[in-house]
């Protein structure tokens, strides 16, 4: 298998702009005809994220590069849900899409290994089936070394914590220590674990999450970062545009994802979708709200910054 | 539902030790009889882990307060392995223990809520059961309310990574900012969040993960945070001794928990159980590393210091 820095560097090219449609089922605010009662069970809830997600898989999987589906929301349904988390993934990588679970998981020794082991790995690799795992760093750095040998084996990404896009996110990530703040601290490890270990597009394995909700920093942590694949969350429903994001590309368009999640999924309960769809053309909705954020990306991205599809 | 800290505080007293057996399945170390072929289906391994599970839970329920399902373990299997840990914490509250899920598990906002929706909340409170998660503090403040609301609503509790008892824990945990260092903060909003929830016994629900392997950071993390939980891994395999976690106490012998794991799990295949009992009696192998470790923390802990039973 390839390396994930290359392969994800192919998809974003093929497709032209660096989005990725985060996966965030919530039953209170699926279309109509999906949504549960109120009293449906966790089997009936799953499934009707299962068949959400299946659907918005079909709808974006001929525009961008990747999706993220988000643990938590399947979890929170306890085994049914992880039972559709899994048919999910399957179906968005028959699809031809990257998938990077959002875990959010760490560990230490070999209890960090097996987390690696069922998340990372393409294909029949893994339990799990993921291209890419999000992981947090407060455990150091052994605790991401059993994550990093997967990756590295298994032709897969990790994104570590770096700088979050929610305001709390500052009590740990801002303490300055050393003359440089926490998240600096973070991103100077996760640079040294990718840069040791880059492919033919100076990329390596490790990447990093830093918010769009901090244009600042994002320019500060591509810089600090030069060899990993930032994942950017907060556009969109969290304040970041297309503009704050625009730091976080390298000169050639690469380097970066913009992730999207509810701006997409439930495009057809605001403005201007609503109207122009509405719940009935839900899947419309989601891909017009899609084309428009990769315009916006492209219009507010310098010129030749990203690449051409 | 009473809150999680009185619960523990009575459990604690009624077994009169502290000890959190660790379910961390592996399939290599499972007794002979149970443990699965090489090329062994997930749901296979899944089964195994359950068998196992249930038959350690049916020995230790009689011993010791609480248990600690390794959510990793499970995941690694994959869908079937949620399913089997699904059972498992069914299997051990319905035994009468108290069942901290370790899956250190944070994420923003209403993912982290959904998390918190589907992990806290024992009985038919949440999806999972769970009396108790474990959580990371890396995404700050506004990421462990959504956590610290549902576990006062519904009488559970956390338990926030604070001192990690790995070697590497100390890369971001010790960095030193505003003159002391990372995990102090944090434990400084640890013992913040739970001093403004106490109950009857002194004790609120938001505890710390702190490591036997660092006893001097115990003592001081033990008198930092005096109205919060600790749980203590990092015994036994990790190196952790009686000695090493007798600081962990309040005057009474409240106020910590000392996990183990291995040590007790797999108790037939090392010294002095092997010979003692051997795979063919594996549970009573598992019964009298119990007992032994509850004898080894009686007798290095002060006199009076940790309640009869």
């Amino acid at each position: 298998m390839k390396a994930f820095a290359e392969r994800l560097g192919e998809a974003v090219g093929r497709c032209g702009n660096p989005v990725l449609v985060g996966l965030d089922p919530r039953a209170g605010m699926l279309p109509e005809g999906l949504r549960p009662e109120k009293d449906a069970s966790p089997e009936q809830v799953a499934e009707a994220y299962q068949r959400f997600c299946f659907e918005v898989i079909d709808v974006v999987a001929k525009l961008v590069p990747a999706v993220k589906p988000q643990a938590a929301f399947f979890e929170e349904l306890g085994p049914p849900g992880m039972v559709a988390l899994g048919q999910v993934i399957r179906h968005a990588a028959t699809a031809g899409l990257l998938v990077i679970v959002d875990g959010k998981r760490n560990d230490i020794g070999s209890t960090a290994a097996a987390y690696a082991a069922g998340y990372l790995g393409p294909g029949d690799r893994s339990a799990w089936g993921g291209d890419a795992l999000t992981v947090s760093p407060y455990l150091g750095n052994d605790s991401l070394t059993p994550f990093v040998d997967a990756a590295v084996e298994r032709g897969a990404g990790l994104f570590v914590l770096v700088k979050t896009s929610n305001p709390g996110g500052g009590m740990l990530q801002d303490l300055v220590a050393d003359g440089r703040p926490v998240y600096r601290h973070v991103a100077e490890h996760v640079e040294r674990l990718s840069a040791e270990r880059t492919g033919p597009s100076g990329y390596g394995p490790i990447g990093a999450v830093v918010g769009a909700t901090y244009p600042d920093q994002l320019v500060e942590l591509h810089e600090a970062m030069p060899h990993a694949w930032l994942l950017v969350p907060g556009y969109g429903s969290q304040g970041g545009t297309a503009r704050d994001v625009a730091g976080g590309f390298d000169a050639n368009g690469y380097g970066a994802i913009v992730n999207n999640s509810r701006g997409i999924l439930f495009a057809h309960s605001r403005a201007p979708y609503d109207t122009r769809f509405g719940a009935a053309k839900w899947q419309q909705a989601v891909e017009a709200a899609t084309r428009d954020m990769i315009t916006a990306l492209r219009a507010e991205t310098p010129a030749g910054r990203l690449p051409e599809a």
